[in-house]
Parts: C-alpha cells; structure tokens; sequence
C-alpha cells in the first residue's frame, strides 16, 4: 500500500474547498478581492470599505458603509480584565499577548461562544476592532504608560497610529497604514487562513478559529518576511553596501529575504503599492535612505532573476514601520490587524458548507510489536 | 479549469504526510501506538510510558523511565502570572481558561519560543505536566477554592484526580483515568493534530500549534462526543426508557450520539476498556446505573446497526466524569491533556521534514469587476 499511495507534501495543489473571496493568478501576478482588483483597492479604496466588501461580497452604498463604520467603531472596547491579562504577561512577544487577550475574550464576552453566521459576522467586526486595541495597548502598557483611548473622530488605520503613538498621525501617513491594511486584508488559503478553517470545520467558534490563525501567523515562515527584510536593511546600512551583500549572499548559496513567494512566479501585485508608499513616507520623514538602500538591493538582484524580479509585499512593509519608529515585533501583530477580514470571511465561508477537515498520514512506522513488561526488558 | 479541478471536501482520503507515531485501520477496527496494541498498552502500561514511547519511539527501560518521570513531575510548576489570567477570567468555558493560560505561558517562559527538536521535546513534557495543572486550578478558582498543590508522589493520572478534587482517589479511580488517558493519547491526524502540524509549518513554536490544537478539539464535532453522550443518558433517565429514545431518534433519522466515527468502520477499539472500567467505576461506587443506561442504549440499537455496533471511545468516558462527579465543561479540557503526547509528538513529527501546508481554494467569485466610487453606488 505505501508504494501506491499518494502523498501530498504540505498539500501543495491539492484544492480542498472553493471560496468566492480572492482570486490570485500567480502566474500573472493578479489579485483581486470579490472580482476587484487590488491595485483599484490599494488606491481608490479604504480598509474599512475592504472589510464590508470581503465580509459582504459587494462594496457598500453611503448608508451601508456608515452602519458599517458605525460597528467598527461601537467594538473598540475592551473588557477591564483584558487589560488586566496583558498586564500580567507584558513582557512576552506581542504576538503570543496578542493570541493571549484574544483567547480571553472568548473566555470574558458570552457572545463569542455563539455560532452561526450572524454570530460569526458579529463577532468578525468585534474583533476587527478589537485587535489593534490590544496591540496598542500592550505596546503602552509594556513601555510603563496608560493605553491611548480610542478616538471616535479616526477611522481604523488613523485611529491604529493615534492608540500605537499617542499622537495624531499625518493624512499621508494615516493612509499608508490603510492601504498596507487593505494590501493584507485576505489572500486565500495561506497557512493562517486554512489553519483557522481547520479550526471552524470542527463547529469551534470565531474566536477560536481566529487564535488558530494567529498561532499559525506567529511562524516566521508566514509572518516574519518584514521583520527579515528589516534586519536585512540594517546590516546593509546603506545603498552602497547592497550590491556586496547580495553578492555575498549569493556566493554563499543564501536566499535574499523579500523576494519569491509559494504563490507568485512575478512581482507580488501588492509590492508596487509599498513600494510607492515607503519612498513617499521617507521624503515625507526627512529619512530617504531606507528606501534607496531597498533599490539598491532590488538593482543587485537583477542579475539573479532569470524570470523578473519577484519582490513580495513585505519587503516594502518593514521600512514603513521603521520610519513610524515601531518596533520589530510589533511588525507581525500589524500583518494580524491587517489580515483580519480575510480570516472572518474564510471562516464565515467554510461554516456555510461545513465540514470536518481531516486527511490522512501514511503510516511507516514498525510493524505490530508485543509489549513486553518494564522488567523485562 | 472550474470543471476540471478536483475538489477534495474536508480533504478526507487524502495524504499530506508519513507518520510512524500510531496506525488506525478502521476496517479492522485497530489502533496501534509505535507498533504496541492499544488492548496491551491499556492493560499493561501507564500514561507516562506511553507518553514516552509516543514522544520517543520505543519503550523506556527502568532508568529512561524513571528520567521522564522526574523530568514530568518537575514540570508541574505554574508561573504566578499564570493563576492571575486564570483568575481574570475565571468565569469563561473552562477550554477558554485553558487555551488562554497556555498561550501566556508562551508569553512567560521564555524558553517556550525555542524550537528545534529537543526544544521540542523538552516544551512538550512541560506542557503535557502543566495542562492538567491549569485545568485543576481553574476548577478551584471558579469555586472560591485554592488550587491544590501537585503530590510528587502520586502519578499523572491519580494526581489529576487529586488536584481536581481535593481528595486521594481510589487506585481503582486513579488506573481508570490513567486508562482514559492512555486511550486519547493520540489518534493520526485527527483535525487537532492536523491543525497543530498547519501551525508547526510555518516554523511557529511549539505552545502556539498547542494553543491551535485547544482551538480546533474545542469544536463540539471534534471534542464534544462525550458531552453530548451524557445529555443523552441524563436524558434517558432509566434503562428502561433507552428502547423508546432510540426509537424516537431513528424514526426521526436524528443521529443516537456515540456511535460512529470517520475513520472506524466497527467498533472502536478503545471503547472495549472504557466500557469495562465504567461497569466497575459505577459498582465501586455504588451507582451502577449509569451502565446500565448505556448498556440499554446500546442494545437498542442493535437493529439499527447494519455492520455490527460501531460505539465510540466518547460513548463510556463521560459517564466515568459523572461519577467522579466532573463537571461537563471538563470533558474536553480532559480529552486533552490525555491528547498532550499526541499533539507533541505530531508536531515533532512535522517540524522534522518541515513544509509549509498549503493547499488551495478554487475560486468561484464573480468575475473582474470595475470599481466604482462610493457617489456614483
């Protein structure tokens, strides 16, 4: 039987459900969410209208998207014993408190133990809302400050920055923040995503499903490419540098952090968007060198790519971080925030048709073996 | 290309991966752990050597056993941090609690974000003594109590009793809980474990693929079998009522929960020695009607089973709680400490060959699609 059986290695290809949410060509480097492109999303369009569109599957009218908004905005509460939680674990990663405050607020808030559609949308926007309170206030809270209250007046990427940093952020930055949200928002079954789908095809609720997907997104090799690029940049130090250290890298037979992607086989559709973005926000920050060191990583690596250079979207997203002065380890738990609608419409879709996900591992181990007493043996 | 994918739904009959920890054949009705029977590891081993054999492949001698024993009984140790998020959110569903805590320890010991293999191995016999650890003080604290401290005499089965209950269980007890363990150890990639290797593919450490497998058993589908077994004995009531309840449920074609599982095709072999142990629980104890009420279930639906009765494992173990008088918010969060080894090992398993588990969605959205702005909806 082992030799006829047919194994499918991290389930490369294998399809395993359909899902009306994001279509990505990689071969073309295409995405779009519900049939719109992303490129007309990353500049025409806001996170909190992404959210109604993935949640929803059609873009909102003005009434629809100020009930919307209005939702978003009623969720940004937190439970006391939430901040209490933080308190006590403050100096761990911000991912493993992040996944902490979240698994307790389905132990805190009754309605998160509810299912069902409408529970799971609900629960979707609370949660939406909810995620870069907790973020922004463990940062306060482990810096010995009181968290920042959020501020009606913001919309969700200026009201992030304003909590994060205590201080009101530019429109242009504000609005970076929205598009590098609405550039993470969803893209299909990545490991968190199908992950969280595990977790709802064994009837578990939101919050569970959503803990699964931030367990999964904590894995450097999901989340962690902007934190990599980061490190890569400053070991650089500056543009002249880069050509040597692509070279040296190369010779060594090493990847260069920020290229290449299990989807595409081009540049990732979302990169051109950063990209643009980090060189606006550093002449606007009076710090254009991160940008040019980037360049010139991308100029050095033109010899290596025999198909075109395939930059992915996070080797853009570190340095917009960097010129906010956010910390490293705040890099994944931003992803998280960004990610969030996708991870409530795929849950809310695999809970339509529901089904328990289970394959099957071949088993190669001995063969049956009599069990033979401790003194024995 | 929508007609010519293959849609595998639920990903059942597919192969992801080799594995040598247990065999299932579910024709035959037979579940092995490194090759051993589970009929002679539930009649002759103890929890702790099979949590040996599962993480390390072969049975301990006297000393290896005697090492992983100390090495266990070491383990049980909580961080203070830890009882004060038990604390704060005492009053949530008790795999709330639990998931919670375990996601803080990762947040407080920082030996928890190593991972490679031995880090691995040491997290998991950490864990595997803390889990049942957090369940018993939870319990405590919800009531008012202080938690009990651990007995490094006692063995992991009977000081799980003693740390539940306060009192010393009777050996009858302690061996019948160390049974129930040793039957859930580990089952082939369930969706827990299967969920828990997702996590361990992104490179995540090992308390976060814990933390997504407490997601994933919390569903009712997965881990809540033994709950749902016993609603249906209080409700029966009496042995006499079984045949009219199973009448009842057929001639409505509802499901009588407890029989049937997705990979056994006849009995599940770990119900034997549930069923055994409960018989005797329910006399030592005085109260042999529990038994009798399943015992009556069971022959009623004899003329209901084409292919012989396929009870479940969940069928007998939750009226073993009951009579340890445990709550029914315990059941899972006792399925999964008895699941620890299984899910430690996996997810060693995973990390071993890692490959990030990927598979697809085919997308069947509407169609490239215009953006229009929100004035001209």
């Amino acid at each position: 039987m082992t030799d006829t059986v047919k194994i499918n290695r991290g389930l490369k290809g294998v399809y395993f459900e359909r899902s009306a949410v994001s279509d990505i060509d990689g071969a073309a480097g295409e995405l779009s969410y519900r049939g719109y492109s992303i490129h007309d999303l990353a500049t025409q369009s806001s996170f909190e209208e992404v959210c109604y569109l993935l949640i929803h599957g059609e873009l909102p009218d003005a009434r629809q998207m100020a009930e919307f908004d209005a939702a978003l905005k009623a969720a940004r509460t937190l439970p006391g014993a939430v901040r209490e939680i933080i308190a006590a674990c403050k100096d761990g990663h911000p991912m493993d408190v992040l996944r902490t405050a979240v698994s307790a607020l389905a132990a805190l808030e009754p309605q998160s133990r509810e299912t069902g559609e409408d529970a799971f949308v609900a629960n979707g926007i609370r949660l939406t809302a909810q995620v870069p309170m907790i973020v922004a206030a463990h940062h306060a809270i482990r810096r010995g400050r009181d968290p920042v209250a959020p501020d009606p007046e913001l919309g969700h990427a200026a009201n992030w920055l304003w909590m994060l940093k205590g201080e009101m952020p530019s429109d242009a930055a504000a609005r970076l923040a929205d598009v590098d949200f609405i550039l993470h928002a969803e893209h299909g079954a990545n490991a968190s995503s199908f992950a969280a789908r595990v977790t709802v095809g064994t009837e578990a609720n939101l919050h569970g499903a959503i803990v699964t997907a931030l367990s999964t997104l904590a894995g450097p090799a999901h989340g962690g490419a902007a934190e990599d690029v980061m490190k890569m940049v400053h070991e650089i130090g500056k543009p002249e540098n880069a050509a040597a250290y692509v070279r040296a890298r190369r010779a060594a037979r090493e990847a260069v952090t920020g290229f290449g992607h299990r989807v595409y086989r081009r540049e990732d559709p979302r990169a051109r968007h950063m990209r643009e973005g980090v060189r606006r926000l550093g002449e606007e920050m009076g710090a254009p060198e991160w940008y040019e060191i980037l360049q010139a990583v991308v100029e050095a690596m033109k010899p290596y790519a025999r198909h075109g250079l395939n930059v992915n979207v996070d080797f853009y997203s570190g340095v917009i971080y960097q010129l906010h002065g956010i910390p490293m380890d705040l890099y994944v738990p931003i992803f998280a925030i960004g990610r969030m609608p996708g991870w409530v419409i795929q849950c809310i879709e695999q809970q339509r048709r529901n089904i328990l996900i289970r394959p099957l591992t071949l088993y190669d181990g001995p063969g049956p073996r009599r069990y033979v007493p401790m003194k024995d043996r």
